[in-house]
C-alpha cells in the first residue's frame, strides 16, 4: 500500500469514526438493541428473515447453504437505527448453517445460539420445518443415549474417542443390538454425524415411526492418528504427522483399526447381537472409501454396505487410490453380502466416480442400489442417505 | 440520527471504500493470508499473540477472561498486509475465553477451533498451560465416558436431559460408585460443566492421580422447566413459560425433580453405591442456592454439600428467597452430614451472601469448611472449587 494513500485513508477513517461517535446510539441503547434482535426468524410460509445490529458497520452480506455456488452472497440492508435485514425465500425445508460477513470478516449470527462446526469452520445454523426436515428435528419422542466413549486401539497404538448412540429403551432392557459404524469426511472427526448429520434425531425418529429396527449407531474419528477431534485430545508427541486428518485416507489403516479394535470393544462393551448378519457400515466421501475397502476387503466383517458420494476414483498424481480393485472386488461375490448402497448427487465432484463404481458392480454381476439426488457434495444429501439407508438395515 | 450528517458519512464511507478497493489484496491471496494466521500463539513464556486478519476492518479489539473489568479491551495493531496482531501476557495458567471487536461486532477468532458456549454467547477458548491448569487439560490419562442421557421427570411432567459421567473402568467392570450430583448457574444448562467447568478433565486427572475417588458425576439441567439445552429440546408446547430458564429458581422444584426423579433414574439405570453416605451435591450460584435448599430440605439424602459463590441472599423486591432459613437450618444438625462446603471469592457480587451464610452455621454451631479465592463470580474460580472439592468426597 502506497504511503500517502494509507495516510488519505486514514485522515478518512478518523473523520468518519468520529463523525459516526456523534450519530451513534448511547452504549444502553446500543446494548438494548442487541439483546432484543430476533434472529433468524421463520415466517409461516417458510420465508425467513435475517437481523443483525451493527450501526458501525458499512456492508454486511450473508452466505447460506441455501444459496447456489459456493461463496454466493446476498446483502443486508440497513436502517437508521443500526439494524441489518434480509427476508430470503420461502426456503425448502432442510438444515442449512449460514454466516454473516462484516467489512470482509465472517462471523456467525450473534442472536442465534443454534451452532454447528464443520472440520475448523463454525456456522449458524437453521432448521427450516416441514416434511423433508422432520426426521432432523427434536421430536417428543423416545431419544436414545449419546456417549462420548474412549477406546484402546492397539493398530494405531492410541487411546481414541469415538460417540456411540444406544436407542432408546437400551439403558432400562437387556436385548441385544445390531451395529451400525457410522463414518466421517475428510476434514471431519467422530462429532461430524452427530452434529451436521443429525444421527441421533434421524435415529430416533425413524426408531419411533417403527421405520428403522433399533440398532446402535457407532461413530468413529476415521482419521487414523488423531486421538480424537480439535481440543479433546492429549497433546501429541510429535509436531507434524503425514498421516493425521485426511493424510490418512487411502492407507487402510483406519479400516484395520475399526475390524480389529472398535469393533471388539463394541462387542465387549455393548449389548451386540453377533455376526456380520448384524454389523452395518456406511460413510460419506473418505468415509465412502473407507466403506468400499471395508467391503473388499472385510466383507465377512458385514452384510450391510453404504457408499455415500465417493466411487471409484481415478489415480491421481501418480497415487492409485484403489489399488487391485479387480481382484479384491471378487471378496464380494465370495463371500456375499445382503445390501450394497450407493447414493451420490447429481452435481457432486465425485459422481462420475460414483458412477465407475456403479460400472465395476454391474461389470462384475454385483447386487446394488444406487440412489442418484439432486445437490452435490452436502450435509443437506447425506442426512437424506442416513435417513433412507438406516431402514434397511438388519431386515 | 440528522439526515445531513447521514449523507455525509455515507459518502465519506463510498470514498473510503473506493481507496480501500484499490489498496487491498486479490481474493486468492486474501484467502492464502486467512488460512496460514495462527491465533492464538502461546509463547514459552506464556505470553500470548493473537492475530486476524482483516485488511478492510478499521479496528480491531479483543476482550479476554485475563483482563481486569467487565467489558475491558485491547486494541489490536494491523501491519500493512492487513494483519492485526497483539501480544499480551505473560498470563496466569488458566482456561480463559476471548472475542474479538471489529467495528463494534463481536466475534470468535476464525483461526481458533476451540469454542466454548456461555448460555447464548460464544467465545474463543484459550488454555495457558502450567500448574495450576493442568488438571483442566486433556492428559494422557484413562478417560471417562460423558453420556447424553434422557430421562423421565414426573415432578414436571417432562423428559429432560442430563449429563453423565462414569469414570474409567466403569465400562468394562463391575464395581458400583458414589454419585456426585453437580449443579450449573443461572443462565446455565447441562453442559456448562463439562464445557466451561471442564468437568471431565478435572474428574479423569484428580482420578489417575488418585486424588478423588472414581465416581459417577450427574450434570443435570437446573431450570426446572426446560427440557434441554438451546436446540437440544422438542418444541415447547408453551410459548411463554415463567418458570423456564432462571425463572424457576427459588421455586424448590428442581430439588424436588432432583431427588424423586433423578437420583431414581440414576441409581436404577447405573451401577451405584447405596445411601446418602454415596451421595454428594454442588452447585454455583442458582446451583449453590439449590444445594443450600437440598442441605436444609433434603440432608437424608446427601452427606456432602458444596456451595459455590452463593450464600443466604437477602430478600430482594419482597422476595424472600430462603423462607424459614432458621427453621430449616435445623435439619442440617438433626439428621447429621458429613461435610458443608462453601467457596467464594473476594471479589464476589454475593460474597456478602456467602458471608451471611457462614455467619448462619456459626450461629447455629454447625460444621462446615470455608474456601475464600481472590477473583469473582467466574469459571476460574469454579473450576479451582471443583478440583477442591471432589478429592474431598466419599472418603
Amino acid at each position: 500500500m502506497k504511503k500517502n494513500k494509507a495516510l488519505l485513508v486514514s485522515v478518512l477513517v478518523m473523520i468518519l469514526v468520529i463523525l459516526s461517535g456523534i450519530a451513534t446510539l448511547t452504549a444502553q441503547e446500543i446494548s438494548w438493541m442487541r439483546n432484543r434482535v430476533v434472529s433468524p426468524e421463520i415466517h409461516t410460509d417458510n420465508s425467513v428473515t435475517f437481523r443483525i445490529f451493527a450501526p458501525d458497520a458499512t456492508t454486511i452480506k450473508i452466505n447460506g447453504g441455501w444459496m447456489e455456488g459456493w461463496g454466493t452472497t446476498e446483502p443486508l440492508v440497513k436502517n437508521d437505527t443500526g439494524l441489518w435485514t434480509l427476508t430470503v425465500g420461502p426456503l425448502q425445508p432442510d438444515i442449512y448453517t449460514y454466516t454473516f460477513q462484516i467489512n470482509g470478516i465472517t462471523l456467525m449470527d450473534p442472536a442465534n445460539v443454534q451452532v454447528m462446526r464443520d472440520g475448523t469452520r463454525y456456522a449458524s445454523m437453521l432448521l427450516v420445518p416441514g416434511k423433508a426436515s422432520e426426521l432432523y428435528a427434536v421430536q417428543d419422542v423416545p431419544h436414545g443415549t449419546l456417549s462420548k466413549v474412549w477406546y484402546e486401539s492397539p493398530t494405531v497404538n492410541m487411546t481414541r474417542r469415538m460417540y456411540v448412540y444406544t436407542p432408546p429403551g437400551y439403558d432400562s432392557g437387556s436385548d441385544k443390538y445390531p451395529v451400525f459404524y457410522l463414518l466421517h469426511g475428510g476434514g471431519g472427526d467422530e462429532d461430524a454425524w452427530s452434529t451436521l448429520g443429525r444421527a441421533c434425531q434421524i435415529m430416533d425418529n425413524l426408531i419411533a415411526r417403527g421405520k428403522a429396527k433399533p440398532m446402535i449407531v457407532v461413530m468413529t474419528n476415521g482419521n487414523p492418528n488423531d486421538a480424537a477431534s480439535p481440543g479433546e485430545a492429549p497433546p501429541r508427541k510429535v509436531s507434524s504427522d503425514p498421516m493425521s486428518g485426511i493424510g490418512g485416507m487411502g492407507s487402510g489403516v483406519f479400516e484395520k483399526s475399526l475390524v480389529n479394535d472398535v469393533i471388539p470393544f463394541i462387542e465387549s462393551h455393548y449389548r451386540t447381537l453377533p455376526g456380520r448378519a448384524n454389523r452395518a457400515v456406511s460413510g460419506l466421501s473418505m468415509g465412502g472409501m473407507q466403506t468400499i475397502n471395508l467391503a473388499f476387503d472385510y466383507t465377512d466383517t458385514f452384510d450391510y454396505f453404504g457408499v455415500m458420494s465417493m466411487g471409484l476414483t481415478p489415480p491421481q498424481d501418480g497415487r492409485d487410490w484403489f489399488p487391485d480393485v479387480d481382484t479384491r472386488i471378487k471378496n464380494l461375490e465370495k463371500k456375499g453380502y445382503k445390501l450394497y448402497w450407493i447414493g451420490c448427487g447429481t452435481a457432486d465432484f465425485l459422481h462420475e466416480a460414483s458412477g465407475n463404481l456403479v460400472a465395476k458392480m454391474e461389470e462384475n454381476n454385483l447386487e446394488f442400489t444406487y440412489r442418484e439426488s439432486s445437490g452435490g457434495h452436502t450435509w443437506s444429501n447425506w442426512r437424506i442417505y442416513l435417513s433412507e439407508f438406516a431402514p434397511l438395515l438388519f431386515k
